[in-house]
């Protein structure tokens, strides 16, 4: 019903031209078989599966949503979705980037974000049952003993198991310090888990034989708060140590939410009645293993958005090009015709740069935190990878955080291109924007991503990541200041980038003094901070659209879409730089009974 | 399940003390019996209406929906819904603000205007039925003949009967000149309308026995285009001249759509089929008639915005007291509890205190507006009557455009704090964000209300509308400069007053030169101009508190919310501006082909 072509051409330039992902992935130990011709391949694959077997499902998932059977607490996903996701496993999608050494093919996070990109764009309530996995695969390859190893993480990564994360409860979302399920040791160092969790994505589904639950939980002595939290391994039907599969656990699906989108993807109430769960890692320190995996799973989360923001384009793209409406402000241009396309007016026309924008922007602004992620994880030289680790970790709340938001401008622009029209079930364009509406809210709010960026990354760790960031920036804007092609953007993109650094600075000193300043600039220094890493990565890809091959329309489309970000986006941040600068008086200063 | 209170405090406050609306009624030819008190006693029984009556079927409304039964053509509203109507109806609400000489009670629009607010914070569904009614009366009241007026004014007036506002057809929206729907004269003088239109709020329902279609069509001899259309009356039930009900008339609803929101209010595909209808005033002069009523229920979709921008700031801050999560940055403000309340957060605080400032000061924006309308049509005085009818025409894009856009960041709000359980459809917060999501579509776009705003309201028309609100600012910055309470306001309204009309004539030279240019710039322009609009307001409104005899917190809470205003979203300008004066080639230059 609504159309879906993955942007392969675009994938290839942001990956290879702007990126360098080419020369870098050979010289990673461990990714030398991601050559160019096997990313190409796999990305071609990965298109077909998207646009053939899951973007046709996307619309009716929505409209099926899934269906709780109380009696049984089964549930059976929407028509499609379980042969799509055995299509999935045969073509061996679930094993892309688990290591060769736990039976997966080892390729680059950077390519599986990709073909998550694409499984997104195509549907991304379908995409939620393999990506809650990874999860599982990393908590296990990171913490797990052998035997736990061998026994589950296998089957996950084969994909015959599909695994879930166990965090909120009723009383507590952001605030797992709350949680109360319990975990008491059993004789055969097995424990008991007991306790309600809710909003658990793919908690039950039909899609494969066994569902593996990462719990958190409390031990019998755990102190209080979050350093008494352990993270437990709880499978659906137990697992013997040597793997085989054993009788039915004491856990199950409770009730299913009714939500505002990804109405496809399954969320549950999940309820553990002394349930059969095994410790992974050290006692106590659950939140630490939770978190390793939450950082993953927030890249995916923006990864999401991405996906959104490049479905959006295309169909209000499409639109815009079919729909005669009107005549152009200067003269009709098809005359022949009884109106011309929308495509002639401007202020549509703003909303589809804006939408192309963010996409291709974003593109290269999560591939470079992916790859930074490859880095961290495969350079043999130590420096590199604490560099990786460090800009991934500073990069994850903005790709996160920013390219959420933005999915919800996109979204919002497709509706209103496609006008009253886009209101409507049928054309398909308002189930992107309810779609996206989740992803500013799970894997931590944006507010949380915003304290985590300015609390945590930026001025707690003494801004790492940051510096690093900034040092490449201005490493690029040296480089090309006597481009001519490139003045337009170096010279801004040099400024923004000192304002950036100078606004940072006077925060740190403003939250030495009053903690409240940076919970009441966080959100805006969010935005922020992902616009000034917008301009970056368009200035690069124009600066690597400048000595492409690719065709002139493609590299005159570049400039003129970072022309268009630079003039009509990137002064966003003098708002968001004025609101951050009104300081935290302005939102503390009124007492609760005066709000009314 | 969701709560709403009538916010009659605030109301009462913009509209006697910020506003003056009491010497104005009474000074005003024929609304003189709107005295405060019959004002407060009609408010008061509003309020209980859509607090008691309305709000507690919004929830269901939206879950049950419209149903179509095929076979008889009828269509069932949600439960309630019928119920509701006949207590509208049997408390007067129906002929509020109908002139005394059609049965009405003559009261002001602007009252018509509060209870409006009401009904769309506690049901916009449900305020969908009679809100269409209103069209018909101010048709027929302009430009029907007396057997007309007699035969269908008064049932609509009475509310035994609905209206509704057929225009679009499947080609057409925004582009009436396309429309092909015709009307072929009859012997008796009617006419025989055939054609489909869709997106007809209210074509078909049970709260009613008969409904009154008011349908653009052509004549056979009209000329092509806009100045080809007619207006006519269509009644389901034919109407003799006598008024009586006749037999059902050859039109019926073929379908109805499925929404993304407002799903309790049923948007029909109307099938007219040699429809007997009679002509509504001169023959190929329907768009201006239909005009005259759009403007109207442009007004009237803005409330639609601000009664969802209430609604949502309502709810978001009964969960903000409620819902308890984390510890305040400054260390714990309730020891006792096990975490604090989401209200010492200050990105909370920012969301709430930007809901706040929306809707109060876009309560004394639509307000005024309507004022303006009630001076137009009431004032002996006939330039003050002009000048009323040259603000509400230059505001009536800003009062919709504004804030139907606000309201879509209000309820993303509501959302966003109610973090995962926002998205679930039993909070009912989502319903406010789907329902919101309409207004920015129907009755024009955003972009329509744009384009109107800058080429007719601004541009075309000489901006006689803009000149005379500027020149209330002015004169208001003027009076208060020596108050030193509103020195914080007045001194960068003056200036963003300044520059507001800078950019204005900045872009009627351009536009002289290039068209294009009022199509690029005009959707920043409207933000543009509704922030600065809003920024007046607000100091009006801390002016009005400063001499007020209300509590002291509520005072304070003026200046508070007016002072984050002016701090942390006035400076929202500073984008928009950048943006307009970055010109239409940003946006023109890229090829079709370039959009890839």
């Amino acid at each position: 019903m609504t159309r879906y072509a993955a942007p392969l051409t675009d994938i290839r330039f942001a990956l290879f031209d702007v990126l360098g992902a080419g020369a870098l992935f050979q010289r990673l130990p461990g990714l030398e078989s991601a050559t160019p011709d096997i990313i190409d391949a796999v990305l071609e694959e990965a298109a077909k599966f998207a646009e053939q077997v899951l973007a046709p499902i996307n619309h009716s998932g929505d409209q099926e949503g899934c269906v709780l059977d109380k009696a049984s607490a089964s549930v059976t996903t929407p028509k499609g979705f379980k042969e799509a996701y055995a299509t999935y496993v045969d073509g061996g999608w679930s094993t892309l980037t688990t290591p060769e050494k736990f039976g997966g093919q080892g390729l680059p996070e950077t390519i599986g974000a990709i073909v998550k990109e694409f499984i997104d764009s195509a549907n991304v309530s379908w995409g939620n049952f393999p990506m809650l996995s990874h999860g599982s695969v990393e908590a296990l390859k990171a913490h797990g003993e052998p035997w736990q190893q061998d026994a589950f993480l296998k089957p996950i990564t084969d994909g015959r198991w599909t695994g879930t994360m166990c965090l909120t409860e009723p009383h507590c979302g952001t605030d797992l310090g709350l949680l109360k399920t319990r975990a008491e040791p059993a004789a055969d160092g097995s424990y008991r888990i007991s306790g309600t969790k809710i909003f658990i994505t793919a908690g039950e589904h039909d899609l494969t034989e066994n569902i593996v639950h990462l719990v958190l939980a409390r031990l019998p002595d755990a102190p209080p708060g979050v350093k008494g939290i352990s993270l437990f391994i709880v499978p659906k039907f137990k697992v013997g140590k040597d793997g085989k599969l054993g009788e039915r656990n004491a856990l199950a699906v409770g009730s299913i939410e009714h939500k505002m989108g990804i109405k496809a993807s399954v969320t549950c109430v999940m309820n553990f009645d002394g349930a059969e769960g095994w410790l992974i890692g050290a006692p106590n320190k659950g939140l630490n293993a939770m978190f390793t995996m939450m950082n993953t799973a927030r890249l995916a989360v923006g990864v999401q958005g991405l996906g959104l923001i490049e479905r959006a384009y295309q169909n209000a793209l499409a639109y815009a090009r079919d729909r005669l409406q009107m005549r152009a402000l200067t003269g009709p241009k098809f005359p022949d015709k009884p109106a011309d396309p929308l495509l002639v007016h401007p202020d549509v026309r703003r909303m589809l740069l804006t939408q192309k924008a963010f996409a291709e922007g974003g593109r290269v602004l999560a591939l470079y935190a992916y790859m930074q992620h490859d880095i961290a994880t495969h350079s043999a030289d130590e420096a590199e990878a604490k560099r990786g680790d460090e800009l991934v970790s500073f990069l994850t709340p903005i790709v996160k955080g920013l390219l959420t938001e933005l999915a919800q401008e996109s979204t919002y622009d497709a509706v209103q291109i496609f006008g009253g029209h886009g209101y409507i079930a049928e054309t398909g364009v308002e189930q992107y924007a309810r779609d996206a509406r989740i992803t500013t809210l799970y894997e931590g709010t944006t507010q949380i991503q915003a304290n985590d960026l300015l609390g945590r990354k930026v001025l707690a760790t003494g801004g790492a990541g940051l510096k690093h960031f900034l040092g490449e920036i201005s490493a690029f804007c040296q480089q090309q200041s006597s481009t001519a092609a490139l003045g337009e953007f170096v010279a801004p993109l040099a400024i923004v980038t000192r304002e950036w650094s100078e606004l940072t600075q006077e925060l740190a000193k403003k939250a030495q003094a009053n903690p409240d300043e940076v919970g009441a600039a966080a959100v805006d220094y969010l935005f922020y901070s992902g616009y000034v890493a917008l301009a970056y990565f368009w200035a690069r890809s124009v600066a690597a659209a400048e000595t492409s091959t690719l065709p002139a329309d493609f590299r005159e489309a570049k400039r003129l879409t970072a022309r268009f970000y630079y003039t009509r986006i990137l002064p966003r941040i003098h708002a968001h730089g004025a609101a951050i600068r009104a300081g935290s008086d302005t939102l503390m200063a009124m007492s609760d009974v005066q709000f009314g």
